[in-house]
């Protein structure tokens, strides 16, 4: 289990939308009250070489604090849920609706979805995406895409 | 309307949840495809004298950049929206769930939906909030709590 920091926490409200989950997801989601997080005691996820992670889950949003290595690949894939990405330094490269286009320090890239997209990063590249509903592949550490 | 700023943009998606939505909501929903945004192009609301805000409309998921200017004090209130606040720089003391608490840089703080809560800017504070679904008061501008 993630690792909570502060313990100001409430008891966890209610889950809401219809989406299918399993068991461990739906554990997190429960356990998803009002809570204080510090990014540096959540946990890192070293899923390859290139590419660290760390996620903060709440009842319908994910957050994943990511450290994406220069050369790092993230291959073609989509997923049902809704994407936004957060770049703080770097620059990923995208290929995304038939583009490539880099995104960097200071900008947002929204991906609806279901829209498939691969990554590249052309830096050292720090950012949070987040995800509705939460990712279960990446909760359950089925992200097999990942892991080489 | 936003200004879009980098002109990779994909027709939208079409829309998913069934949240009641009035026209100004729906429409900005709809034009949430793909999106590549710089924050700085992105439109800047002076919401009072301590108070600036920018947002980005997913279809699900909104974020709204906030520079909260030391003594901003945004009013006990709450919403149906489930909202993640990260703090970026400063210090943001919140009163909630029956505790007072401060959120720093580099922390996060998940507020379930309906949750009442109270801030106050300790120092010129930085941060994104995140909310699933989008918050039609602040999309729409009738969040007149805030504009005092």
């Amino acid at each position: 289990m993630r690792k909570a920091t502060k313990e100001h926490r409430s008891p966890p409200a209610k889950g809401s939308e219809g989406v299918e989950l399993d068991g461990t997801v739906a554990e997190v989601k429960r356990a998803a009250g009002m809570r204080h997080w510090v990014w540096d005691d959540v946990e890192r996820e070293i899923i390859n070489p290139l590419l660290e992670r760390q996620l903060i889950v709440g009842q319908d949003v994910m957050l994943a604090r990511l450290l994406l290595r220069k050369g790092c690949v993230v291959p073609m894939h989509s997923h049902i849920n809704e994407q936004l990405s957060l770049i703080f330094s770097g620059a990923l490269k995208f290929w995304i609706d038939g583009k490539e286009l880099v995104v960097r320090s200071g900008e947002v890239l929204t991906i609806p979805p279901n829209m498939p997209h691969k990554a590249e990063a052309l830096e050292d590249t720090t950012g949070i995406d987040v995800f509705h509903p939460p990712r279960a592949d990446w909760i359950n550490k089925t992200d097999s895409y990942l892991r080489k």
